[in-house]
Parts: structure tokens; C-alpha cells; sequence
């Protein structure tokens, strides 16, 4: 059965292993496609314009969300970051799963935006690993350090609004568990409906 | 973490093959055990009392109804069947999962008495699919096959009430995927209120 693709959000605050677990899904799971974000912040050491973000200007982000052009978009620590509807839809509409990675304020957004996606949230194995895993990034200076830390805490209250919490304990166990909601999501009653009326029609005749 | 147990209920038209599947599913799954349910009729050839059914005396099943000692029960071609509920409560509050197998008249009060459970509806792969199996079972009078043609077409479309459909083209595929649906409900943040709760609180501190 062709089946519309999974908009799959994966989110959680800030240093949980987003991007960890994501990178690895997308390695095993090679049906799966990510939603490239644009953003106006520069890039870090290692980091690609068009695989990571595409990197643009605060004007051309303006120019985008004039266009109505964003599933979702969030100013994070001065910078612009924001997923491009149409692209997203287009690889829905072809019957792609595609996966968001975005933070918990974006994710709010997408809620409203498109409500139908699969909203996960990465959880901490503990408060104390929290703390270690953003401190360990040594990418930040002191203030975004102490931003980071207190943004993070508030964000974990936020699970309440998504609908699976995943512990993200291990990458691998992780991924494995996000297969296991993919895989379950897809047989959900409304995401069937098509199946369902065919099989009703035919059954009656 | 020790979570509550899940009330995992398969349902479907007459004939889609409901107790194969959960035959099999439960010499897959050792940590799955499946409710036995009470019922009036007579046993069939191979079946026994206290593992398919508890066989009971119409006078018996009408004292657990006075009783309170049923999730659900109804009656289906002039013989009763019922889930004795706090049988099945005391598995789930000992963390054990549970699997109900249910004809849809049962399923639609169990949405009622135990809305927290899983309800998973198989779908035949056709129409003719499911008139040939329910033929094929050759334990029926001409009489009883007309009502559960018949019922089987009405039972189809009840599909829309649950919340996930299966298509049971094969047996080890159904199980799969019923167990793929079990792992991510064990996600649910309804199902996980009281560790995101303590991790709030981890985190403020």
C-alpha cells in the first residue's frame, strides 16, 4: 500500500544527543530522509552548507518567511534556524519518511504547523548526564554555557507535550526504539483510512 | 523502570484469523501472557478448559456478571463470553503485558472499561480472502456460516474505532508488527508520567 511518508520529529533539550542519534538513524535506516534546516548562525568546525544546514543570510531568512516558506522557525541564542515547508511536503507527498531534528521550540511549532508528524522526545538517562554531555561539548563559551544549562532545564517539562519519550541511554538502543515507533505509526487507524474503506466496499459488494 | 503492563487487545471480523496470531505471538513473546476468558459454549474438538476457555454453566458466568467480574462479556451466537477483570488487573499491575482476544463486540466495551488498553484490529488482505477462511473452518452448520458472513461484512467496518489495523497476510509478519506496536505504546508519554516527573524535578535541583 503507498502510504504519505512520516514527518518523524525527533527533539529534547539542549544536549541530549539530537544530532548523535539522528546521524546514526539515518545511517541504518537508508529509507529514511532528513529535513536540511536553514539557518543564519556560522558554521562549526566540520560542518557543510546543504548536509548540515544550508548556511544563509539573516535577509535571505527574512525573504523565506515572507514566502511562508517555514514548517517551523525559532531565534536560538541570537540565531535564525528554521525547517523549509515545501521541500518537507514534497518528499511526504513521494511517500519518504523524513526526519525533523529541531529544538523543543521548534517542535512546539510543528505541532501546530503539522500535526499529523510523530513528536519523540529524547529524555536524559539522568539530570547529572545532562549537565556532563552539554559542559563535555566545550563548543561554548561560559555565558552560552550557563544559557544552555538553564534552558535545558526548563526544556525536560516540555516531554509532557509530545506524544513518546525515548531515554537516550545508548545511540544504539535509541534508534532501534525510534524504528519500533515508525514501524508502529504506520499502521495507526488514521494514517489507514484508505486501506480501511477499500477493504469495507469490497467486503460488502 | 517498572512500568504498569499494557492490555494489548486483538480484535477482528469473525474468521481473520485472531487466535492463530495470538498463538503464535505468545511462542514468540515468553514475557506475554493472554487473558482466559469465561464462556458457555461447549467446547470444540482439541480444546481445554482453564487454557482456551474456563467452561462454565450459564448459571456460573451470570453470578461473576452479578459480581462485577467481568472487563467484558457478550454474547455471540447464543453463548456467552466474558475477560474476568481482576484476573486480568492483577497481571497488569504486576508489570505483566496482557493480550486479549476478542470478538469486536467485546473490544468496543473494553474501550470503555479499560480505555488506557492497546487495540489493534486485524484486517483480511480481501474480502474474498475472508469469506474463504471463515468456509474454510468447516465447524459451522450452513446456518451459523450465513450469520457470520454477514456479521464478518458489519464487523469490517468497526475497523475505524481502534487505534491500530493489521493487515494479516502472514502470521509471522501480523506478529511482528504487533510487536513492533507494543514496544512503541511502552514509549507513550501517557504510559511514562511518573519518570519524566522525576527527572523534572532531578533537573531543578
Amino acid at each position: 500500500m503507498s502510504q504519505h511518508g512520516l514527518l518523524i520529529v525527533i527533539s529534547g533539550p539542549s544536549g541530549v544527543g539530537k544530532g548523535t542519534v539522528c546521524q546514526a538513524l539515518l545511517k541504518q535506516k537508508a529509507d529514511l530522509v532528513v529535513s536540511v534546516s536553514k539557518t543564519t548562525r556560522q558554521p562549526r568546525a566540520g560542518e557543510k552548507d546543504g548536509v548540515n544546514y544550508f548556511f544563509v543570510t539573516p535577509e535571505e531568512f527574512q525573504q523565506s518567511i515572507a514566502d511562508g516558506d517555514f514548517l517551523e522557525y525559532a531565534c536560538v541564542y541570537d540565531h535564525y534556524y528554521g525547517t523549509p515547508r515545501r521541500a518537507v511536503e514534497k518528499m511526504l507527498a513521494a511517500g519518504r519518511d523524513v526526519i525533523l531534528e529541531i529544538d523543543t521550540q521548534g517542535a512546539l511549532q510543528v505541532m501546530q504547523t503539522y500535526p499529523q508528524g510523530v513528536f519523540i522526545f529524547l529524555l536524559p538517562p539522568s539530570g547529572a548526564e545532562l549537565r556532563n554531555r552539554i559542559v563535555k561539548r566545550g563548543t561554548e563559551t561560559q555565558e552560552t554555557l550557563k544559557k544552555r544549562l538553564a534552558a535545558a532545564k526548563s526544556e525536560v517539562e516540555l516531554a509532557y507535550k509530545y506524544q513518546y519519550v525515548i531515554v537516550n541511554d545508548r545511540v544504539e538502543a535509541a534508534c532501534e526504539r525510534i524504528s519500533a515507533i515508525i514501524k508502529a505509526e504506520k499502521m495507526r487507524v488514521m494514517r489507514n483510512q484508505e486501506l480501511i474503506k477499500a477493504l469495507v466496499e469490497e467486503v460488502k459488494e
